[in-house]
């Protein structure tokens, strides 16, 4: 009861602080279908900032940073991000009137992370005063990666499989994988290099690398602290008023797809923020990841990629149906994912008993 | 005599000043033909980012303003509003070589509000340490809608008077208003209503609703003062540069139209002020409004809408002449009325006696 | 040997610093084929804002300066811009493969100030605590203008001078310049006065201008201390990220021009960058213009204009080929610019001793 209440507590406050704030008024606006428009070239220089900035804290980080601190909660992310997909394709995949290619690609954009939903979270634990790690920005690419190669892996094979059955059927040789011969698809190198490529060239991995490089291996402290570090909330601001927008805008399209979509949508990144948060307390116990930390694994968990996993997922599944899996994720996933914040850090006081 | 020179020290003093400065270049910029040119996206997020922080700054003083304080000038900025528009109804509609829509669509734009010559105003008291009620903002809507529903209705009530003129003399049977029958056309609530929404949906008067909200209903203090507040007095000098840019080309278009719009346009400003500047004594009287507040209110009066008007105006009386408003309203009486400002705070002080 | 090591620890340091850092992060972003990519019109607001920082911190200095202490780096600049040209006419020009109109575009671009080069050495500068004189700004265009009206008027001249000779070859008669007439070409006021107005009116110079008179006429100090100074740095960066991808990108158009051209774009900006230097250091021993003056002296020679310059040329001389002058320019002189910065600072200090 009393946990409870101070979870109510908790999470109304953080409704009215300024990352919720925001979303919930472009939202708001979105539905009195306001003419308000943030141009598509400022949300792009939005981004980046936000993302050079997420980068260079990350690299100046990782310059002080033990490997072993280091390797734990990369690793852990990584089980997170292949777990949440194999979820998705056990689960979702599975369900009346998901079709197995929109399936795999809703549970790979779930998978991955968003950049705009973690920079949420580091906003409200520095509003909080928690403390975090600084290389966090450094393992956010594992689990967007793993989750992205995975989920595009297994539509891959699952396609090919489907494909040689057919050929068998019409009396054809099966041939699978792209060097594969009996016994089981081969494990498709050319695949998985090309996917790495293009996930590392999207604008959203590109700029978090070049802000992970810059820190690493330069010294952009003055600017940092001059420029990237002091308009990082307000930059924040805006993005989530035009996510909020952008979100409501995407439900419409919701009414297309299997109605499955929506308790998809609404309860994964609970699920998953679940498996992020479980993940975060084994690097604690292990390594002593910090509260903040572990607040910022279940976020990354949570979210869904609403950046760089799109146009991947568009380039390497061209047969899903970008409806279902945008649509999800950025109207239902993405919004789920940032009010959902206050409860992971809720959750993980009460936990580690911050 | 003393006066008069203290008011042309003002003056010149006021001309130095980042605000009327950027103006002025950018209309010295237009007359060399200069090829510099601020792209319609960094216009739409200037406009945007200073409306919110117009908007969360109302907000946030609003939560403490008590009713009386804010009803009495929110009223009298009402009567102003629709005094202007009746004003350029018995003036300017009547002169020669005007249409009655053109007419009419001018003395509405004259009489809504200019956010960018409100935010002009306040950036000016504030290098001048004159306090101003923090409410302001919440205000301006209440001026700029009246004005606009005035102009419309009473330019829609002339259309449709008109048409049922030569509806009888063409043997028809007259149909006065929507729901009207003989007497006199009866309120058309659809239309109020359909303009009202108009208005709410616009950009400008979204972004300033938005901010208000925010300031009322959440705690966005910290990503104000870090970023909205300190970004102001820079995106407002971006802001004056493109609008003297924009005055200058837009004065060419005068030609196209009749003489006395450039009359009305450089003197509108002037008398309309006058009558901001005497409701904001009245409420200065009532309920102590400060003297910055005086000067707003002339300001607020004096503008003539930039952003939300035009195209609020160009939808419900597509018959009128953009060139007339548009080109009249921005290429005269915004640079009139924000040349204007200085001239209503030496007023206000000698009134008052600041 | 002290020196040379003292030197490459110089660069290297260099090398990590911001300005260097986020260019050569670009070119690495271009070499992976990055689709990061930041949109036009935030490059023309960035640039914008730059240059209006340039011009007013000019402008402010200018109000200060003496006469004598403006005017001789002003009358040096001259020199060396006009300098730049000669000899790129003496060399570029007269080598195989190069076309005449071509080779004098591409020596006036050398010839002409890139305003991000000044503003990334002035940025260097301020990191390693060097003062240079606030009035630079004020110098760039006097360098500027006088290369590429060199440039043009010249290649114009020979253009003529061949259409006479060939006029007189098919037997017609010689007219030489626009007035002109026996003995040699006139000088073509018009022409002149065209590149005059034409350089006047473009972005960057415009830009330029419009600050140095608000710095020199109005108080913009207020506005210049919140905004443009603390974002300069921030700014700088994004344009430096954009034109190292830039840079990149337009290597690939220099395999379709003259080898030579190679050879040009590496070395050029060394050799004049030297012409710079040794005219900085005439005008320190003359007026004690500082290091940091010298240095930027040498900065504004090395550099090759990216903003004004390639349309200004491609109006004037529409023969030549942008391929050759752009490419070379954007893709090799103006990284080698900013990359020999460094260099300029150990050699003013070596020979200054500062």
């Amino acid at each position: 009861m009393d946990f409870l209440s101070e979870l109510t507590g908790t999470l109304l406050a953080q409704m009215q602080k300024p990352t919720l704030a925001f979303l919930i008024g472009g939202m708001l606006l979105a539905a009195m279908s306001s003419r308000l428009e943030l141009p598509e070239p400022v949300y792009k220089l939005v981004v980046m900032l936000l993302l050079l900035k997420v980068g260079m804290s990350a690299g100046i980080s990782v310059r002080e940073a033990e490997l072993v601190a280091l390797a734990v909660p990369g690793i852990l992310a990584v089980i997170a991000g292949v777990s949440i997909v194999l979820i998705g394709r056990m689960t979702l995949v599975r369900l009346r009137g998901v079709a197995e290619m929109d399936g795999m690609a809703t549970a790979g954009l779930f998978g991955a992370v968003s950049a705009s939903t973690l920079a949420a979270g580091m906003a409200m634990l520095d509003d909080a005063g928690i403390a975090y790690e600084g290389f966090i920005g450094a393992i956010y690419p594992f689990m967007d990666v793993a989750a992205l190669l995975t989920a595009i892996i297994m539509a891959r094979m699952a396609a090919e499989r489907r494909a040689a059955r057919s050929d068998v059927s019409q009396g054809g040789v099966a041939v699978i994988g792209s060097g594969g011969a009996g016994g089981g698809p081969a494990i498709d190198w050319a695949l998985i290099r090309s996917i790495l490529v293009d996930t590392i060239r999207s604008p959203a991995i590109s700029a978090l690398l070049l802000g992970l490089g810059l820190g690493l291996f330069a010294r952009p402290d003055s600017v940092f602290e001059s420029f990237y570090e002091p308009l990082f909330r307000g930059l924040l601001s805006i993005l989530m008023l035009m996510m909020g927008f952008e979100a409501w805008n995407r439900l419409g399209e919701m009414r297309r797809v299997a109605h499955v979509y929506v308790f998809y949508g609404l309860l994964a990144p609970l699920i998953h923020g679940l498996i992020g948060l479980g993940m975060g307390l084994v690097a604690h116990e292990l390594t002593g990841f910090s509260l903040g930390g572990v607040v910022l694994m279940a976020v990354m968990a949570a979210s869904s990629s609403d950046i760089s996993g799109p146009p991947t997922l568009r380039g390497a599944l061209p047969e899903a149906n970008p409806s279902a899996y945008i649509a999800t994720s950025t109207g239902l996933g993405t919004p789920a994912a940032i009010l959902s914040i206050p409860l992971w850090v809720a959750l993980a006081e009460a936990f580690i008993g911050g």
